[in-house]
């Protein structure tokens, strides 16, 4: 029977940007709506969708070899894993996750040892306990399977939260204390699957294919004509992150250039290529960078 | 100031039929996208949105007066509240929630007894934990986010999850062993919050007026007209629940009956009806029925 | 074993208004997603949906006993069936589905005469056979899978088609040249079916029901007080077609009229009730009226 | 050929609103899709789909002879029309549109006075002039097309705008000086129409029907028996807004009441209803109530 | 006038992936709301909507000189058309369709020839009547409207039917007796179309761009640059399908290789391309592949 | 303190077609629910959004520096205003709005000059007066809210409006008399702002870099290999738009040639390219030309 890779991807709100994200790195992996394990077109592959709390949890325990999921929710198993790679995308923005602890904007608490002893809601229990932990303080946290963020100060005295833009904090009339961590997605593997060859290759290759597709997000081709003699004044403006491909054109003097930029420096560069001499310049999307 | 009834609502898949339910009953609930505590009409309450799973604890620790949430998240706390009605109202249909104790369909466990020592997984570990206590059973119950029918048997030995109508167990190739609890909304109070008497009666009407309307629900009036003489025969026909209110018409000899039926009596009741010499049958819907 | 009527609903677009007429009349049927028979809380019937077009054809050959179709799909089966009652609903208003016979506006074909000979496309050719055989003439029919209307005259020289306001003809520039019927949705029986006393019975609650329905759609009960000196006048305002039921009122010399109109008369009648002395005029909905 | 009452509907926000609203008054009004102007089931009536703020321009014009449109926009052409009634519902909510005077929360701006001289930026030109001209005071007010609230304080010094709940007007740091108008929807007649018997009794009946539909919202009717000698009591707690129906029973000594009470009161009076020895209340639906 | 061709596309669920797929082979199809025949940017098409069934049979008599349909449909007609590509497109996905033979799971029937006789429910006659006769069986074919699957074993014996993934056999406790036909869209003409030196050259050059298209889905680009001696191991992992353009760079010694794989293959094979060499390796979308 | 531009862009319907183009030009602009000023990822830039029929008005008060808005509403403003740069995109298609003076298809008036007198009602009332100056003409111009077309000929003698291809005044039985203007959006800055070098130069990189991508809207690139001896035939072939890109190929006698040719004459121009000798011709999508 042939080797299988054990795979957790994380159900909930990271499901479809992860999934797109694997179809980009040419992994098809196909759910069901009856809540069937989800199949793919790589016989190789065994894949379970967990929810991304619970990864780092099956991971430790050896049940699955390798998952997708963020680094907030694993943090606690941090010791018992391998992380491969970060792959910084999430659900709807290139921002990362972001835990805070918070408190109303008149509580007397205004330092994280101010919580010596009180109650917080949270619902990263895990989280909130290796934090306190490091800084050595003891409170009684008290799990909240949502709406935490109204529960300050009626029914706890501080909530450990994820924000995003701080506007539903401030909108709820709260302060933050401190950030406990700032999360993206990680690709961790566990001790055992890591000391099986077949296994550790199959997972560097799929992290090599993931990473190419990140790397290919926001970045965009760049073709353009010059006259050779402008070569070197090109080379000054290009952002030296990969070294342009040159090759001779049939008109004698001229090169042809192509090369990948950051598509948000296009706006300042395009126009500055032009002052150089650069002409025929176009943009094109690319889909995948190997680093 | 004022006398205030500090009243939980449930967060989550219940909200909107309890809103709605508030709604019919006379109390209009209006709800915040902001995040914000909602606000009525009545402003003697003080409206909390918590998660139905968290309602019980606040209820306990006196946070709280009094909140609508499901005997199953309720269970654990049983003893600290007072249970003023069921209300057999739900999210969708009128069935109850179903808890039950599932594996899958080849495995070697057949009675709950058969756990002892293994691993089960589940949203509700306080209810889990309350049923094999009950059952004299000791197993490490293990708190499941979600998905929680495609665990077994890869990640745990058991689940305890809820179903509706068990398609969703049998295409998932699960077997049931055991059903812990079916479940309806009640209304409960704390005790602190039942030794006030403004409290007290004030929780007493709200409760009166929800009964009446989901009383109502399923239910249609009917009115007819019928010679005086046929009348024995007709309060034959129908069904006790409520003696109908018979007048006479101007008409010498005729009396006109209003009466209230199930509505899915209708179809066997009114074909008698006409049998027994009823004219005019008119069939219209109800609000409230008060008992 | 008990008893079973097999009864056909019509799938597609009448699926639904009939569903949520049997819904009215007491009779919950629960369709499923995955092309399973449909359940009901009748124990009594058995439910098939079948397509329209073929209900006939199975009630003729005798594999259900009864079934809800429209008058046009039925007539080419007519002289094999019972028609127990036409149901006037349909899926968006009230108005009966129209065949009819059409040609480009500028065809020299003016009467059904001038198709001797030629090409029809219809998705009905069952009903335009029916036809052309009353009216003794012979054409090619040619079963037309969708897209009718636009086949003229490229195509086939004539059409047979449904239309409601005539509107879409207008605007492919097309005439019509007759209408070959109307029709709206009957309750139709198996001759076999019928001759079961059982079932013959158990039908005709079922009709009695549904029609029970459909008449209390668009109209409306009204309740007004009056002096009763005033009555004979008010009697000779209200339509005639339910006598009202008139009953004294605690206050002497004053009756109670509870009556029932339709609708779309409210807005003339009503004010000239408050001419002849009417008081606390007020309107509420019907759900049944069984006649 | 026979009288017409040409009538204008406002075509925006309030259209729907207003066309259901005609619906359960009687008159059934179709709107085409296609720029047409609508038909309606009432063949007496001419109808033009007008937008809100020209109603009263082409009413004073003479064009039309009635419309249905808000106080705000026929404000400036009162004194050229009748207005036959106050119409109080809305898109949403039953609470009136109000325009405001509004500045920057730090504006030197306090009261209107100040706006001597100053630049001010409107959708409602011609509310704000009248307005203006009654305070005697003179600014240059420019029409605005929308997007009014992000004007001040760098284009503008003050604007005049719709609000609602008056969050919106926080959320844009701003302050409101004054308010210039609360406006529901009124039925107009133009001066002319009034004079014309036919339509005068037209638009009167009209009216009739519109306001019964409007009184039934929010009302409900309540039955229930009693011993007939509570009957003083009860009538003390029952609001004096209409009288009951009282009815003798066939048992002796009770009568049956049949009344009409707003649903808001409904969640206080019925537990009183009980206290008194009523029976069998219930509540149901009304569609009109005509005062 | 100048020459036109006529092209029939195929009405119903191809429509939009077909008018999708002419759009990115440079031909825009409009399509209209009323009905009426579409436009497009080629003057030189005569576009008709036609029912994908129905293509075959106007073909077949001339009325249209070519089409875009399934081989399911046209089969039948398959002596009079010429057949000039198949186009693996489809609705949803890139499966063809497929006609199975379906009979109860606990049927008799085993093989065709258990057919003898008996009746079948199908929406394809002509494909099913083709397939019988090519077997030699003889049995009785029924039209069927669709809710094809539910009909046996109460109404028939057997259907003929299309599955995709087979699931919903399954589901309905049914079994695959024979594969009738797996089929994708054709481009088709006519045979005197084809006789027409321009029609001819006309639908030639329609064909190559709309393969161009196909054949361009599911490939990619890839570039990246080499040490020329490393080329012939590069050349060996590289699919043999198109040569790369393999080109001099700038830097004296190294090469840049341009070339299309398949998407699918890209996983397994960018790894092994850094493993011999390869640098600055990127992926981009292409949009046609003319072969 | 930094310098800043104040750009305003236009709120309405070409609010989500312009930020797509910014965006796809390097500049990501983030617009709030909350009616706040939008922010951008440029910190040089002060965005306001501004009703289109408003921007001309603002710059030429100066009270910011530049603005995309529509030829049609800055007409008025034209001798104030520095026009930077036509930018044919719009809503939907790639058609320019087009403003026509309309009059029933029965009216007496055929040219503008019969309108002396008369009443038109426009929601463009600037670029009406402005055209009516232009041929000396006097009416009466009377703003309209909306709904103009069923204006006419009750309330109005004429009207001006958008129109898109006509088929709606002919829905609604009227007559074009003439067309006012075609209209595209445009990069429209105010006077002083262009003599600020900073700005001016701050404004033509923008420009650059919009019409740069809409260059490449219905442009794609072409990639070929070709025998070198072929080239003179292959470029006769291609469009003259911008010279290819020609380079050597490592295989002796073979060019790869690189191209920009519109979309619309690839359906033409590929399978002329096959016959001259090209191999291996794919196409693939473009971001940005710059010219």
């Amino acid at each position: 029977m042939s080797q299988k890779l054990k795979i957790a991807l994380p159900k909930g709100s990271l499901q479809e940007p992860t999934i797109k994200l694997l179809k980009q790195a040419g992994y098809n992996v196909y759910t069901s709506d009856r809540g069937l394990r989800p199949s793919s077109d790589d016989s190789e592959l065994d894949i379970y969708m967990i929810r991304a709390q619970e990864i780092g949890r099956y991971l430790e325990q050896g049940f699955i070899d390798c998952g997708i999921t963020g680094l907030d929710w694993a943090w606690e198993h941090e010791d018992a894993l391998e992380d491969l790679a970060e792959l910084p995308y999430s659900r709807a923005t290139v921002r990362p996750t972001k835990w805070v602890l918070v408190v109303p904007e008149d509580s007397p608490i205004k330092t994280v040892e101010d919580l010596e002893g009180k109650r917080i809601a949270t619902e990263g229990v895990g989280i909130t306990q290796r934090y306190l932990d490091q800084k050595g303080v003891s409170a009684k946290i008290e799990f909240s399977w949502g709406a935490t963020e109204v529960k300050v100060p009626d029914l706890v005295d501080a909530i450990v939260d994820v924000t995003e833009t701080g506007s539903s904090i401030r909108a709820n009339k709260l302060r933050i204390v401190d950030t406990l961590l700032t999360s993206f997605p990680h690709f961790y593997a566990g001790k055992e699957a890591c000391k099986n060859e077949w296994k550790r290759e199959k997972m560097e290759r799929m992290v090599l294919m993931l990473k190419a597709c990140i790397e290919a997000r926001g970045k965009v081709g760049l073709k353009l004509n010059l006259p050779e003699k402008a070569l070197p004044e090109l080379l000054e403006l290009l952002p030296s992150l990969h070294g342009p491909t040159v090759s001779h054109l049939a008109t004698e003097g001229w090169v042809a250039v192509d090369t990948i930029i950051e598509e948000k420096v296009a706006r300042s560069l395009i126009p500055d290529l032009k002052l150089v001499g650069a002409e025929g310049i176009i943009e094109y999307p690319l889909s995948k960078i190997v680093q």
